[in-house]
């Protein structure tokens, strides 16, 4: 129970929606759930949802799928909502057993199970933008606008506009200053993010991509050049992470 | 005139405090403003504050006092406020005997002039803070801080709470809290934004310092580990760019 | 025979636990003993024991199956306990053909056989505790600790405490402060050994790992973070390198 | 004498603008220049003109005031034009009193002794446009501006027009396209080659510039931007080497 | 439809080659036509012949055989030539499904379609060279000489002539002279570029390779040395970027 | 107040040493001291000997002199020891106006004040043997020798025995096996810790510094060696880092 | 035919062993040879022997078996000794069945068909020590010991004598000394070179090798260890470049 | 007394040019001599001629006037040649207050003291060739010239030969096939070592310089082309490390 959802549940007390009795027995599960729970090679962090407004995300990446599928029940178990990042197809065959409304985005390399959907999840105020500079880059787009969905937002896709064709982008001008945060998905010279910088007034969160080869090392190049970007309002997240973008930009969007 | 402040004007026209005749002047001023002014080393962009919310910031280093003096001269005649970053003393000099309201801050290396401090100013809505590792970050910091106030935000400073001694940061809570968004400045192994991202809600701007020596290669250990940082919602900007992660952060805090 | 066990060597004979004779003929046959050993592709050093406090150690990394079997072989016929890291299943293989009581640890990649458990092996004198930051870094945590096992230490294991969850760290205070060294190991930004070093007064081996992605370079990013941290009482071992910080702790922990 | 001087005096001779016997007499003197000179610290390479289209260009950097006046004499005394670059106020006083005529650059940290300004040098066929994304960068445009100018080209200035401010730029679409060759420098994070080299259809040479602080890494940043660029057309010189730009704009401006 | 072809499309209404009515009918259909065609995850840019001269060329890195082979479809469909560059065999069996004229080139890993081989395609006016300086190193220079050969210039190939055997270069050096733009492709060292750039006047377009292995870096070691190189007139493109070298170098062949 | 000087008192009163009403009133003293005092720019850690056996250091890099003054004076008046490290002699003549016993190390960069050294310092059990590598490593083993010694060490200083004459240092063996941890300082190639550390069975902490040009870059080199010793026993800290390397080595040379 | 065998051939004429026709015949042959033979993919350089005193060696890495065989097979048929490195067993397939008397070496991926050996061969005058600091070095040594081999002279090898263990180095001082060239094999922190490098007067050259793991960084920190060795006497050659490493010892070895 | 020393006596005293007592008096005096003098802050290594066949050489950075000072003249007391490098005229003005015959080379930044020069120091067998490409590597090549010609070597320099005008060092070709070794001195691309390499059939040591800006890294870009050179006999110093240089090249060439 976040921030959000708290503050939701006491104005159905007030509003006389929700009785006293029964906020009192949802609240108190809460207050009596352990803040974490220890499965010997992992401790799920109940507590992050009511501290960060999220339940914990699981970083598929060097886990087996036994512990993945395991941490998700436990997660799910505890009436939170499931974001598996950087996972495989086997480890979605091991949590669908346990959990077979799990989804598997592919494109994207997630698993999601969001119970809450149906609920009154908190929603962000405005639309989060993901804008993609190239067809290649749109894995790690997927992965931002995926976790921007699941944690509550109104996601607009903007693929392929990479300043290489400039008119592509400025055609879209006008979903650029309708959106309430950016997320901008770049690999190669990483350029994309300081021409939408230029264009707009609120914030921006940059990602570089690994797309690209010889001296783009990796994405390093797209990393470096959005870190200098000579354009104001932006900050930048690791390589490839589609899913830290979309998780500061979901945090933004919620923002009374 | 940004978003904000074109709305404020509209605002103030209906309720009768502006007549049409004088919104009718100062808008047909604004938009008889050339976008920008060509000094021949510089083209000063005067549609800034419209387009991004905030007017164009002289980027001191490598300009001439001369040259900061001509383009500070324009900026405020055109109506705005100046900021100047990573500059002189000497720089300072040759602005102030063109602007003698302008204030030069050593810590932070930077000179406002702020004409609109008086004026009606959009606030941002919530406080921004301002959180330092060590002694040794407090001049980045503070570019943050006098950014952050000068684009109208209130700002709180939390300064020397590195996690060597974690307890001088665990008794703040409150002010992590409570805070809309929070700019952590560290250098060394930059591990200050983790801890602060896994205690709060709200969006994390991290700035990396170049304090330390040896292996901390001028601030890149600090930059790389905010960029691999384990908790959510944190956004990175580059070395010892105190400015940029302010200005993030206000675009940020003046969301509706 | 290190300095430990010939020290209890000589304790046993003034006890009169052990007499003259059978000590002199277990002396001799130390000093008869070949320095080292030349298979042509290696030379096994059998002084190592005496010389460092433990056996050579097989790094399995570039080896054939049968060079490593070859090499332990002889390494256990000098009545030395058998420590292979950084191995494959493969190469147990061919080891367990030559030695059936060797083991293989799958998750920790070693091959070990420690005929002197059930003899006066010198412990350590306190409890060396391995933390790790996240699921991903077990394989990492598992070398050290099973090579703190084999060098005659207690070993106490603390999973999944990275710093984006600080209360699952700070419950295990008693842990941390009971423990007379402490290997921490941690991938992605390493903040760990920061927030540990800066709770305790006992020495700190940070250990690196390549877990991460994008900036984190392979483990480089974690690294220099450990490097540069800001506590007091840290060093560093490299990227991976569970088994030399397992190593260095037990010197550490068998110091009177 | 390089291949454009050769033919226009051979068409003189044709077009009886020039007798055979002054044609023969200029033809001799060159054909019995030596190869190169040998001063003992360096080797002047008299060649360079008939080889390369231009006489050897002294680099300044790391040699002696008294050597590059050395130098600076024996190009001269060939009748060849003098260009100094990264050279020092220091150098030129050197140089001045052996070559009263030689002109320095201080921007541009340049010397140019043109003696074939008056005469029939060979002229490029088109325009070389120098952009420059910020003011810091200039020191760097000018050197390309003079040296381009220097070597027979006509010269277009385009300055301050980074992307940030993209109107700035879209603004000159003329300039742009009416050059034959496009030089542009940018330092941070390097975007403008990309943007430029999508909207025309010339050759665009890149000169990344040292223009910015922390992860710009001396100008690496922009270098690696550019050379991973995904507009097409583009190709790329070294950190501040405005020369060498020039060079090679001149080179294809100079193409029949 | 670029520049080059409009004008001859003019020259030939003038001419009476085409009649008036012709010429309208197909301006009027290029003029029709979307500026690009939104695929979801690609906006094919039909103006880049327009703009750049040559049609969008596509980047097989990271697409699916699908994306590859719709984008393709689309850009034949608009009468453009097709370019896939970075390709698999894979995706070539897509393509040629739908455009059964599709080539595949396999040791340049490229796919061609070029409709407009039999027709007026405008060509360079000279000789684009492509020298390699080992065998290792063809890849890259294939993939160079087919790009420059369907952007339609005259190709001449010039391999395995590396610093190592000097006369192996010299003996060739009419070649070299009678060229109008040199494309040099090495790996290793890189020093190829900084020899023939010091023998000829003619642009020269470097292409580092990744060939080589331990301090070769992918390729970096080769980038930085032609970076450096001490003879004039030469720029460089991204490690194994045969397309983009032969791109700018058809640029330059192509200005009138 | 750190855990042996706890002990220390609480022994001396079962002994009748200390009477309980002075143990009480010394216990309380410390138990009503804030855990930190905030002078604004600074957090002083008074918490710190009893955390981490050692009062908090004073990092002298970025402070200025007034500021380090300060800090010390409050360090001192809370009765802890004073040391000021990577500091200049202007900071120590601010220091020396408020703490006339203070003393400088002009080598080392090291401002100390020692109050308790006549009291019942807790002295470590054996000795530190410093060794440095050549005669340039002096200010890094220095800043480690003092560090050590004002920690309450036995420090054993063993100067320019780098491997280029390994006589030098096989000839001190003895003072190698009679140390209980080493601290090994070497620049250039760093390889003096791998062949102390195949030669001794304590701990061993290697320092890389600075010392070299070129290819060490900055003392890279010798870090990066350290870390990949083929010998056991040995961790590192920063480039530099002689004050690092002392921390630790005494926090195990106090264990009991 | 190179210098040593050109002064072979003449010293027989004179001793009357070989008749003047007969040398006439053959010197006739060598200076009838085309310098280079183009096979299209490469040009084969028949010079190298006259040049360098070893015909052109085939760098395998990169080639395809076919482009191997044929030029091995142009090699043998000009009367050349034919070496392959870093090469495969599938390239080895392809020569094989051309020359049926080529050898492959395993673990050196060498390909050698040594058709002088019986001949009069010129011979090193002093015997090539190759010595290696661990098993996993082996195949970079092999590389080594058969290069050195086939260039015609005495190899004596000397492995396993890593520093960790420096008696087995010591023990074997009378091979170090009685070796004309010494060249040192190692990776991890590439020691090895500086401790040999101070015990001999003879030239070192170090080969660094990607023996190790984290930050060794596939050889990188042992290249620059040996590069920075406070030893004198010692070169470097790339990483794992056995092949280099022993044709320079060779040339060193063939000096009279 | 070197090898080459000590057999040069015993040719005398067979030869009667020196009576047994006078030799026995030598040798004795050798004899007794300490194998190094322990100045505290350095041990000077008395033993190094008679190992490497050169005496210690003071690497002057890094140390004080008044050490090295010190240290020569314990060196030259002992009857060695002094040999300071990477030193000062400050340096210089203490050495030459105690030792009057010691002379400065600006250039070379060296201190020598040839005692040795009128007795029959071993003079090595053939002439190193010192090759420099520029006026701006002359510091280093004349560092390597100077260690030559102190180690008893015959010295050719050849500058200003680099590839940008391939005829100055075609026309030298006979002093690069006289010489015996050649030591080949380049900055930025680093490409010369790779063309000489290619023309002789002698060892080659090439020396990167930190000559050049931007991408060539401080010298880092002219180091990995060197390292990576298609030619074959070359072997490769640190950045800037003439002395490196020639003492290798003077032990091949002191090669009997």
């Amino acid at each position: 129970m976040n921030r959000q959802q708290l503050r939701a549940l006491l104005d159905e007390v007030r509003a006389g929606v929700v009785s006293p009795e029964s906020a009192q027995e949802r609240l108190f599960q809460v207050l009596s759930q352990k803040p974490y729970e220890d499965l010997g090679f992992a401790r799920v962090d109940h507590q992050r949802n009511a501290r960060q407004g999220f339940p914990e995300v699981v970083f598929g990446q060097g886990k087996t799928p036994g512990q993945i599928a395991a941490i998700g029940e436990r997660i799910v178990s505890a009436g939170h909502t499931l974001l598996v990042t950087r996972t495989t197809v086997e480890a979605y065959q091991a949590v669908v057993d346990k959990l077979p409304e799990a989804v598997y985005h592919e494109l994207a390399r997630c698993i999601t199970l969001d119970l809450q959907k149906t609920s009154q999840t908190p929603r962000g105020r405005g639309t989060i933008l993901v804008a993609a500079a190239g067809t290649a880059d749109l894995p790690v787009a997927e992965e931002a606008a995926i976790t921007a969905d699941v944690m509550g937002n109104t996601v607009d896709r903007l693929y392929d506009v990479g300043v290489a064709g400039l008119h592509r982008l400025l055609k879209e001008h006008d979903r650029l200053t309708s959106a309430r945060v950016i997320v901008v998905v770049a690999g190669m010279e990483g350029a994309l993010p300081s021409v939408v910088g230029g264009l707009v007034d609120v914030p921006v969160i940059a990602v570089p991509t690994s797309v690209g080869y010889g001296a783009s090392f990796g994405g390093l190049t797209a990393l470096l050049a959005m870190l200098n970007s000579c354009a104001t309002g932006i900050s930048v997240v690791n390589i490839d992470n589609g899913f830290g973008a979309a998780a500061i930009a979901s945090s933004i969007n919620h923002l009374d």
